[in-house]
């Protein structure tokens, strides 16, 4: 998706440890008309995938999810990363390690609202050594319910979960996949999706 | 809003400790098209309040945040509940107690996505003890910015939060106040706002 490499490009900031931080429009402060146009996107991308339901993680996934959802008509459902008073009495549960965080935790979901059977779009606004998606996969499998396809806005191409996710079949499209950056000079090389 | 007070009142489950679960179409599980149908609602309400930005707190006040903001036109930024590597420098932070989590929790904002001067316009899932509100007008007031208004979808009407914001003048708008709710036999009964 040109319009957000080059966003991405015009205002990512690379920091050591191979962060890159789109804060500004993506996932703290968030530009809404872009984002739609993201949820428009993915529309394009899956809509011959028959999906019942949008699965994603707290917190940056619920904008990206709920924007593509209008689109999709279809419900969203997100994992927590605490028990709260909030969730039913039976959860789905499973452990992931946080690259931005850099520590582990749960992710939760109330088992009413995943089902066996159902088709499941996973949305999120970061893969890069793939532990969130990882652990939602886990949740539709606690589930007996069915990955229908996975949708990034942003991978890091050079980790490589990306990669190792298509060749196992899945159908993963990423809007923008960052093949290098350079700490030192900022620049930001993208993989040619054309 | 009478189609979320009908909602609330058919899925909405009332719990032991006061609370209401909605986690089927609000704030776990989401519909979509009810969300936008409340951002809708929430711009009606605030089309003549001249705002900047749209302030939110991880992670279900994205959704509402989100989806109200396409029809302001204005983006949004939420608060986050921990450090992460992908928030900048400097950042105002303040302490709220959780209300649904029984405990303190720090929420924290970049200190580039809130500025003197700009109009804030609050929007969340739920008012019970105000919590989280108070300390999202904490964090305005540290950035010298201004309180526009409050909208809020649920609001615990008996907990009174919301009534001692409106005594200081602040323009505060619920979506479906709740009056009362009787553990016992599930009955909810809303303030009427016609």
């Amino acid at each position: 998706m040109k319009e957000l490499e080059e966003r991405i490009r015009k205002e990512g900031i690379v920091r050591p440890g191979e962060v890159l931080m789109v804060n500004n429009f993506l996932n703290h402060q968030i530009d809404v008309g872009l984002m739609d146009r993201i949820g428009a996107e993915f529309y394009r991308l899956f809509k011959d995938t028959p999906i019942d339901k949008i699965l994603t993680v707290e917190a940056s996934g619920i904008a990206v999810a709920c924007m593509a959802a209008r689109y999709f008509g279809k419900p969203v459902v997100f994992a927590k990363k605490s028990m709260t008073s909030n969730l039913g009495n039976t959860v789905y549960i499973t452990q992931i390690k946080s690259y931005t965080h850099g520590n582990f935790t749960n992710i939760i979901l109330d088992k009413r609202f995943l089902n066996r059977g159902e088709r499941i779009l996973i949305l999120d606004d970061f893969l890069a050594h793939g532990n969130a998606v990882i652990g939602l996969r886990e949740l539709i499998m606690q589930a007996g319910a069915e990955l229908a396809g996975i949708g990034i806005c942003v991978e890091k191409g050079f980790q490589q979960a990306g990669d190792r996710m298509r060749a196992e079949g899945i159908h993963l499209e990423s809007l923008a996949i960052v093949e290098s950056m350079n700490g030192e000079t900022g620049e930001i090389t993208f993989r040619d999706q054309d």
